[in-house]
């Protein structure tokens, strides 16, 4: 029986670890890191940095793979990323079998928090098909933690319920009825530009966790563009930004 | 100047502790734990148990004190709340001043993460008037996540939005518009009941993160009743629950 294990480590703090996750690496006969297929260099040395820093046990091996790319000819946004997530499945099986055959500890570092908006659960549903395989999971800070912590505020009000969705949705849908409070992750767009800004207020953070760690807040109708441009330098500084942030209503 | 920090302990497993949670608990000089005030002795021990295992500075001072009772004579649910509010700053306050001063760094141990659901942010807020006082936050693993970890499950579908509600409002409101995964936490009476439970799914469970943790899935039309009786039976064994769910549509 394999043993994959999904450990969140955060985002982009190597503090932001968690004993269970330090335990779990410790515990693995193989860590598997991508080497590429993010958007930047960095996370694959942040990941590398975490694994030396914490992993003491000398029988756990650490291999880095290359991610295949997405395959462009695949017209079909759908069609193309489970291509792509069967591509990886198959990295992932090989190096599996390759080190462990059928039975062993596998882990992966996957970013912030395997269950939010991540595909690393999907992809190892894909490994488990043809294997004797159980997937663990380890729990990690999110990046709407790093920001309710970097700005030090509740997510919620009193008793009241949050939305978590994505910039598109935002875009394509506007402020959805009946909650006040939204968090907005995958947004390449400040598409918080897109919805009427009075008596809105923005928590916003960039790099969180991060050494360039960046925050901003205020009313959304004066501190909008400061954002936009904010974002807009501090990509062309880094050649990539991850950015989330908080809207609430009065 | 005094910085008081919220550190998120996660949910009861100590091993949800981060490094930064460990570094923040050693670099304060006081440690304020309360001892009573919330349903059940065992988190009280779990607080003193993490400051046993993990501070090590000697010059921590680790502080007991006990939790104001809500003024049962005061009718309106809000007063009552911001008056025990008030009662429990008074009482930080009463502790920095003592052991402190004016300068300083006093830890609090917040159950889960300090943005989510929690009163401490507002409760630090009375604390600084009236003082020097800098607020800051350590995340923590979230009841949500210990869920949907021991699960092994993505809280999102692909691109979707989710809403993290209460009991209370799924009760009162139904099930929103426009969203077709829910989080429901703070729920003392197994609100899912109220709802139609066709083509719905439920991801249940109850003490996540500790020794007694149970989890219980599946379609809601069928597995309802067993979670009901489950908590109903687990609740009179321990004299307490907490408990949080998914639902999800189809
Ligand atoms: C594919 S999702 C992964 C989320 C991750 N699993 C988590 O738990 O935070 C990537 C999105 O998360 C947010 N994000 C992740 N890390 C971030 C960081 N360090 N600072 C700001 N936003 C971040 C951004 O909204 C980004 O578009
Ligand atoms: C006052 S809120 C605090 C939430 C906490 N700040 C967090 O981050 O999870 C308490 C609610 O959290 C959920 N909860 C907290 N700890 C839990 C646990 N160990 N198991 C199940 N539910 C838990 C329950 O829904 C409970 O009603």
């Amino acid at each position: 029986m394999i043993e994959l294990v999904l450990v969140g480590i955060g985002t982009g703090n190597p503090d932001h670890l968690t004993l269970q996750a330090i335990k779990a690496l410790n515990a693995a006969d193989l860590i598997l890191v991508p080497r590429k297929g993010e958007t930047k260099a960095d996370l694959a040395e942040l990941r590398r940095a975490i694994c030396r820093e914490v992993v003491t046990n000398p029988a756990t091996r650490i291999v880095e793979f290359d991610l295949p790319e997405r395959d462009p000819s695949i017209e079909d946004y759908r069609a193309r990323v489970e291509s792509w997530h069967d591509a990886i499945a198959r990295i992932w099986g090989q190096e599996i079998d390759a080190a462990l055959g059928r039975s062993g500890r596998v882990a992966l570092l996957v970013w912030g928090d395997p269950s939010l908006y991540d595909s690393t659960l999907r992809i190892a549903e894909r490994v488990g098909r043809g294997r004797a395989l159980r997937v663990r999971v380890i729990p990690g800070i999110t990046s709407l933690q790093a920001l309710t912590a970097a700005h030090a505020i509740p997510i919620n009000q009193i008793g009241a319920p949050f939305l978590v969705t994505t910039g598109r949705r935002l875009r394509d849908e506007g402020w959805p009825d009946g909650v006040d409070t939204l968090a907005i992750m995958l947004d390449g767009e400040c598409s918080f530009r897109t919805i009427d800004p009075t008596g809105v207020t923005i928590w916003w953070g960039a790099y969180l966790g991060m050494e360039d760690e960046i925050i901003l807040s205020g009313p959304l109708a004066e501190i909008a563009d400061q954002i936009v441009r904010t974002r807009q330098e501090a990509r062309a500084q880094h050649g990539w930004i991850m950015d989330i942030y908080i809207l609430r209503r009065a």
